[in-house]
């Protein structure tokens, strides 16, 4: 049987292979949105072993470990290291056609080098103790693994609250030249109902959002009593991202909606609420939906001001599983995909920020491909004629971070947008193993891009093509998002 | 011109012939989801001649006459069986690129061994005279044709009301080793609306619903004047469907709600006006919304208790043109697919269940593609890590029974869960013919992963996937289901 | 590198070359959609330059050039027409895989002749010069243009206030046999608010609606103070648009909603509200959804009385951008895809017309591919067996006017409907460039069609093939208009 993994994977013909080989492989990677930690970066952590840097957090193989019928146990529970990883290898072979199978590949050949063998039961052991001893070696530290995959620059995803003190410290250190910046994420500034937006607060909920506030508050120096002190404070951790290099900011929503917070009656009740709602007193759904569309309304003109780009995740509704929210909490398995329509709130939102010109550089990653082509067209309205690429239709997210997904966003952005002006992928990861997923789009791309030429769909230009290709994978980036780099 | 129906048809590489010729075509069947006549196998009828067989009932080709300009008369009128047969052979030809166009001619092939000639008005004659005396034979009775597919086992669709008296007579007949299983179907027991869900009742409607709570009621042996008495009456029958080898239940949604019926207060009004309705009195909206959440909340509960599956089949809106429905009443080629979003009413069904541990083993099918990344990432939250893929994404169904619509089941089910659990087709016919549509399906899944094999995106492992191919096409619906079965 | 364009530009195997050239190629074309200015046609307008030509007007273009930063002055603002020009042409290559980049150099083949060149700033000036010398010359007149092109018919759409002064000119005159005829287009006897549907109307809105009316009335040579007068006079006008050959009305909706207008109680206040309205005062919601439903249900009715077809265009949310509408008004390159749902109103218009025997040949243009399944299953409800092809899934439309958008439109109407009813594609198109549309969808047909030859998914039956690809191409079209044709 031939190698799985090989230098051709994916590249199905020979224009494909002749634009990832020349022009895609080589380009180092920007990935502006992931979830590393920025202490294991400060840190150079060295993980324990596989399950450890591999399965620990990650939700993926958690769901599909489930839907295997694999016992918590060997989930998130008790059960040893090996012991979680001989279960993961024997439900390997039954996630064929799921990207975990060529995700998991791809990961153990770049950066272990093993692909000679597919991960099962039979090759469990031998994989586990080849790549447990590389762990132990600096190569495989998170900065090692970083500098094996030709990273430049990262841009985690913090909380306002957080003081970036992680940052700083690689900042500081003139010994490590990958750059790692912050990210806005103000999400929790407006979570008053959890785990869901639309499920009723509970006393408890306001009580930890309260707490919340008050740990914003002091991160801010700004007492929080109104919900001018919130915007203040939000504004003034805005200006310390900034300071330390973010240029993103990051919005996570499940039901997009946009109301006219702006306007001034509302305005009132809002605020009124809101200082009822810091008394411990209650918060009616109007409040909610006004502070997330004020919140969202406020930063992203702050970004507009600042030269930032904003990030708007749209389309997930999370924890609906209340019995393992109950047990493990946020991010263990239990998101999906949800389907309300919302470009009618959509295009106001972006309507009212380009009247008063403070719209901002924007990124729209959609969770239901069913939306794809509404937000692909809507973004195009406010293209404005000044930055190249100005409105970006994210890359595929999340459930969609696969072959089929990938494709669907491509073809989507191609034909109501301008490919060319793309700025590429991101891991959106929370491991050090995931900058493959890099390399799988590049593949991707360049397959679609070479399958096209082969049929003459595209000219058989290598020099126009493999251009676009290098600015897709990293030059659209580099020159977009303004970062103070030494790129 | 080389025959269009032969031995590789739709398998277009090695791997893809391969796969199906020694994997896939010698499972037997499994059709766990169909709406065959039991008294026709119970009668082990013979057919009289091709239109008896094919056409009437089928409700498919009536739409595709329809379209093409055909008279009423001859579709389901007056017209004599050679000359309904004869336009039908007519149509054909315009059917081009329609699923009909496949079905027809696998059909005709087997079992009738005719595959030289393509079904048109110059072969018509040959074909159904061919055909009718080929119908004649014992090998071409409703029995016989199940036992040349090498079907093993079926499950019927039954209202609560049946005395299953042709299931028991088919069980009891030693002569006959098929089984023949009823499915627990009660979506009579939520009619008050007719033609469609959100029609407005009438007097009439009613009084139809009144007769059919009636006569519930009386093969339940339990005189329905309250909503308890309802629910009451329904676990009687589903019990005495487990006692015949019932396994499953399955719902018919137009628009998936699922309200708060459970709720104390809630309860309290629907039972009032339940009993008030039971009078002849009117019925408000929110009855008939709070019945259907009951009635589904409760059966899938017993589900769980009994360890039965639960089929939902969600998004057709039946019955749209009313001045035929008038004429020829339900199931005459009047309905579709209907677009309304539920992943938020869907996730608290769920959840409701799996947080009182009631949540039984689930297959959902989704006739409105632009659902299916949402339903298939939505049950994987429920996946209980008990029993192997518990949750279901189900085969593609009625419009999407088609090539297309089977790739994109089955392509989004492999992408967002594991298609290693599928437990794969069923026929949703109401004839005996449309056993071939299993043999439809398993040709498009080998050559899907033929495909991926040949272009390298699996692995070249024919033991690993020709495994997951039998898996898919017998063992998995063996293991799942539970019946009680000599297979 | 070899020529882009070439004669089997999209041809991708031998059956599809064989049924492009064989078949496809030679029929001519009947453009039943599309907004070319009548004027020009009766004044055989001889273009200046490639920029009044090709650039003017066209808002697609425009998109793409924001998209690539682009000024304003190059797109719509005082740069000259070479300035505009080249600018274009510095963006072509930015457009790879959208399907401008097709689009623009099947322009240049035909009507040009120019396929040694890709357009690009280093040919930019010789394309310049060669087209330009070229629209000096007859050939290059709109009506050159439109025979090289083997136009036969043609429809533009229009105004009910239309005089028809133009296509009375081109009627009238015997040296040009290409017929031009009206169809007639409602929209602006609906538009109170402006830009979008839901925006709050203004005293601005009002006063230019109510002087539309008083050219409407002047027009229909009715005064009109109710809404009586105001059917009465869409009804005059739609006579003398059937006199003038008109055998089409056409229908924009952004959000598809339908009423029961027709109820007594209803009609009652509408027609209190319009009275108002036409007063100078106010109008509510409910009145311009009655006014629509009204509108709509009044123009399908004297459809199905004359026997003309009615075009349904639904999906469409426009002037998006505030900012930019002020300054160039609609029609600018600021429209995008919707993504409400609408089966179930969409039903209930189209059962209300069939119970009354009013519902008229109807074809439906959607622009969220996300509906498409529900709207091609949903019009086959009310197929009447008397037309052929009565109820039609209408061609991919505006930003699904390429390959990706053409394909799914094809497979879904196949899938779920009958292909060889088709009436086949329309430019849709402002410009007499466009032609070249015609021939991008017979490739397109041609292809897929000759790919399931090849794989054996079709039967390898030539003459019934290329039978069906002419009747698409041209006498599908031809048959169910009714024009009153010299073809």
């Amino acid at each position: 049987m031939s190698r799985f993994i090989h230098e051709n994977f994916l590249l199905q013909n020979p224009a494909a292979i002749r634009l990832y080989h020349e022009y895609a492989a080589e380009m180092p990677i920007i990935d502006y949105h992931c979830h590393l930690p920025p202490r294991d970066i400060a840190e150079n952590r060295q993980f324990e072993n596989l399950t450890q840097i591999w399965l620990a957090g990650d939700h993926y193989k958690w769901r599909a470990m489930r839907a295997a019928g694999v016992d918590e146990k060997y989930i998130t529970g008790g059960a040893s290291d090996w012991e979680k990883f001989a279960v993961w290898a024997s439900v390997v072979p039954k996630t064929l056609r799921n990207p975990l199978y060529h995700w998991t590949h791809l990961e153990l050949n770049r950066p272990f080098g093993i692909n000679d063998r597919l991960l099962s039961p039979d090759t469990a052991k031998s994989i586990w103790d080849e790549c447990n001893a590389k762990l132990r070696t600096p190569e495989f530290s998170a900065r090692g693994i970083m500098r094996q995959m030709d990273v430049k620059l990262v841009c985690t995803t913090d909380d306002p609250a957080d003081s970036l003190e992680w940052h700083r410290k690689i900042a500081a250190d003139e010994s490590f030249d990958i750059q790692v910046f912050p990210t806005f994420r103000p999400d929790k500034a407006l979570q008053i109902c959890v785990p869901q937006p639309r499920y009723p607060y509970t006393e408890e909920s306001i009580k930890s959002y309260n707490k919340y506030l008050d740990k914003l508050g002091k991160a801010a120096e700004v007492e929080i009593k109104t919900f001018d002190n919130l915007l203040e404070a939000l504004a003034q951790r805005h200006n310390y991202f900034h300071e330390n290099g973010s240029r993103l900011s990051d919005h996570g929503y499940t039901f997009f909606s946009f109301n006219e917070y702006i306007d001034e009656p509302w305005r009132g009740s809002v605020f009124a609420e809101f200082e009822n709602l810091r008394q411990g007193g209650d918060a009616s759904y109007e409040l909610i939906s006004s502070m997330e569309s004020a919140v969202l309304y406020h930063v992203t003109q702050w970004n507009s001001e600042k030269e930032w780009t904003t990030q708007l995740h749209i389309g997930a509704i999370r924890n609906n599983n209340s019995r393992m929210y109950e047990k493990l909490g946020a991010d263990a398995g239990f998101d999906s995909i949800v389907d309300e329509d919302f470009a009618v709130a959509f295009s106001k939102f972006l309507d009212k920020l380009d009247q008063n010109k403070k719209l901002p550089k924007t990124i729209v990653y959609n969770l239901n491909p069913s939306a794809n082509e509404m937000l692909a067209t809507m973004i195009g309205n406010f293209q404005d004629g000044k930055t190249p690429g100005k409105m970006q239709f994210g890359s595929a997210w999340w459930f969609l971070d696969q072959k089929d997904g990938m494709e669907k966003q491509l073809n989507c952005l191609s034909n109501l947008g301008l490919l060319s002006q793309f700025v590429g992928m991101l891991t959106d990861s929370r491991s050090f193993l995931s900058y493959t997923r890099h390399e799988y789009f590049r593949r991707i791309l360049c397959n679609l891009l070479g399958t096209e030429i082969e049929s003459g769909l595209l000219p058989n230009d290598f020099e126009m093509l493999g251009g676009m290709v290098r600015d897709i994978c990293y030059n659209n980036a580099k020159q977009y998002f303004g970062f103070e780099t030494k790129l």
